[in-house]
């Protein structure tokens, strides 16, 4: 692989072949060692189980580690043309360019901003880093995508025995604020590209986006998976093999908290994922963090249902196994280091 | 051993050989290497000696190293039970066994709020750490004690030749605001264990608490230690093997700056270590930071008696022999990282 | 070598060799290892590609690596003699000698601080630690000097075929705020002493500090260097081999946010970098970050002209040279960590 944006850009049997190995890696196999390489890590939003988990495998891979996170490091503009005379420092070609010459992988995180629908969906933030490290970029959650989230998930559906054509709930939640929308986007087309019956559970107005429920018709197109929304909530959980929970904003209140909050006012509560929505096989899935008895009863985490902790440890296999993969292609060496004259 | 969370946990003569060992890594010994183990740092409160001093300790055991810092973390709810509406993204349930799954050995930092005695009289946040990380835990500074602090004070004490049943003052010192009582707690324990004669010099109304105390003479009654409160500074001093300097707040003032401020302010110069309180063969210490001619004159602190550096070098030392200790235990291995069906 | 302070105080038959290894070690050499050997990393001011190239650095040498960065850090004070009843919790005499003792080198970045013209002068913090740390200290930027950049952009000119007698142009470009001299007081003295025909071109009144000048002048002295100063465009741009551009403040509203801003109001825009200032065989060159279209059109940088992610891969393997001579020194063994008693 040459770096990860979207996990719908990776065929899913090579998806697969990541999955394999990554349950291999937790039942204990050693990871393969990759001597004088290293990978750099870029934080520009916040994070505990990234940081943690990159880390950890940066370790076991035995790759030097450049690890840049907090307010440490300069503003980054990512507007080409632009006069920088505010208050970013420096630009996104210099930023990327240069990590890309200290490292082989660069791995980094930028969530949606919510200043605006349109600059969040072009995901500017990391395609820029993509566009111009000239080193395989990973994608440590995007405005738009979280495609190691989804790798985890998958490698935890694949280890729980869920069925490939399980029935997979994605619901919406309640939060005191609208959050992005690269879980529900990444997880939705995750489990269309793994052939499940996939449902999206969600209130009247917090659909995700027309681009991504295109995206995920076609996946599941390939894969023999179905996608449909369902507001009723019997319907939507009833048989579910997976309630996936996880709160984010509408697309149509995007950037307005006040209007944003009105609108969900009414969902506290209800929307928070109870004991009873799920059935006897039915296991419980989060991204975490997890704000619990708001998006999710204590009783349902503290549960055997609760799937939130081996997704978590999975973060950790499935991208120890993504880097093997990039770090271990044929082509995988710079040639940006050569003197140029 | 299984974690360290407070240094009196500890049986003395387990206590005796971890100093041992940390003399003998000081004066040159290789520590063991720990091939495939990780160590996590969490730091929730600010650091210099001990993010610097785990970091080069994980460096000499060949450990791979999770390290978080910074602003760029989750804030954590540590109450059981709560709805998280506010601003805590991740509860330490998740947050704690996350990153158990992670490494082997978790380390945190977490200090006292000050919101309320109460609270930080329970010590939540490390010691729910404890409880949910699911590998041993290391207390980097919680609430109420400081032990790798007290472990390399020892260290230090035995390093320097001070007699087991030297006299050990503890002193208060004023500081423009009321601190936490983790490392005067662990030092009048530690000094307790050591079997020393252990006087706490503090003007009226700065005693620790009574549970503290009693934690200390229960110590004392099994180590031949002594432990007594003494006011008038010259009893206090007399003989004085060692004087401790610390400054700490009030317990009836806590949480209430403004009436803490008032309260200590008649002891501002009087109750800063000057070089007339040492006897002859009197060292100083202190753990760091220390604020200078404020607890202690420069004089003092530039002196040779001054012992700050030993004891700031020791903590590596301690904490590397700890280290060991732990990871060398014989059921050191996880046995969560199997999937579970 | 002992540690850097400051490039001047290194024979340029010395700098010679690390440019000339900086060279080797880009074009694929191994680096040295240093098993046991241990770097500090200490960022009181932010950084992008400094946090990143030194962690590489470490990497690539097998360096124990101690990174401390952020906010969660003890406010620090160098004054001699203060009674710190303010901000700082920590003098540098502690925190410079309790770093020594945990790394075999020490590497600090403190910025210009603006309060005052003669707080800045004096480069209190980076010699500060430098005095104190017991171990060698490198300067990762301080109020005065950035000798790191300046050994890279060496490196830069050598790997380019830049003449050594070329003309090197320091030109001073518009920005929104006033910033620290540290990079052009090290670009004038590297190319003093790289024996080049060096030209200041600024605005009146942004001529750099008298002290500076005349170190240039006896560099250049030694090297065969010529220094002049030049308000004139067409001038000082004739014929250059190099443009290396840099904003910074004028020494005489040194700390006056407002009258800086006044004073400069008038060369927006044309102090700028544009395509036309270059001649056919003109190289751009700038530390970064840079603010584009503000200091330097996008054309230039996007242009083939433009060194600077030259200049910034060169920190890499500049460092890793550096770091190599530190350690490798016969004495570079501390003596600081025998028992004392």
């Amino acid at each position: 692989m040459n770096g990860l944006y979207n996990l719908a850009d990776v065929h899913p049997s090579e998806l697969r072949a990541l999955v394999a190995r990554a349950l291999e890696l937790r039942r204990g196999a050693g990871a393969k060692r990759f001597q004088g390489k290293a990978l750099g890590l870029l934080f520009l939003s916040p994070s505990l189980r990234t940081q943690a988990s990159f880390q950890r495998a940066a370790g076991k891979l035995g790759l030097e580690l450049v690890h840049l996170s907090g307010a440490g490091i300069w503003q980054v503009e990512v507007r080409d043309g632009v006069v920088m005379d505010g208050i970013a420092a420096e630009h996104v070609r210099e930023a990327a360019a240069v990590l890309g010459r200290y490292v082989d992988v660069l791995a980094v995180r930028a969530f949606a901003t919510h200043r605006s629908l349109a600059e969040d969906l072009a995901d500017p933030v990391v395609r820029s880093f993509q566009r111009h490290a000239g080193v395989p970029v990973i994608n440590m959650e995007s405005a738009l995508w979280h495609p190691c989230q989804a790798l985890a998930d998958w490698t935890t559906l694949d280890q729980l025995g869920v069925p490939s054509d399980g029935k997979f709930v994605l619901s919406w939640a309640w939060h005191p604020r609208g959050l992005p929308h690269a879980v529900p986007n990444s997880t939705l087309c995750m489990a269309a590209q793994r052939g499940m019956e996939v449902v999206l559970h969600c209130p009247e107005g917090y659909e995700l986006h027309e681009d991504v429920m295109s995206l995920a018709d076609e996946l599941g197109a390939r894969s023999g998976a179905s996608i449909t929304t369902v507001h009723d909530r019997e319907l939507a959980l009833d048989g579910a093999h997976v309630i996936y929970a996880k709160s984010w904003g509408a697309l149509d209140t995007w950037g307005d908290a006040e209007a944003e909050a009105t609108r969900r006012a009414d969902y506290r509560d209800a929307w928070c994922v109870q004991p009873d929505w799920l059935g006897e096989n039915t296991r419980f899935f989060h991204c975490l963090p997890v704000r619990r008895n708001v998006v999710v009863a204590d009783a349902v985490l503290n549960g055997p249902a609760s799937a939130v902790l081996e997704q978590a440890e999975n973060r950790l296999h499935a991208q120890t196994a993504l880097l093997e993969s990039i770090l271990g292609r044929k082509d995988s060496g710079k040639t940006t280091t050569e003197p140029s004259r």
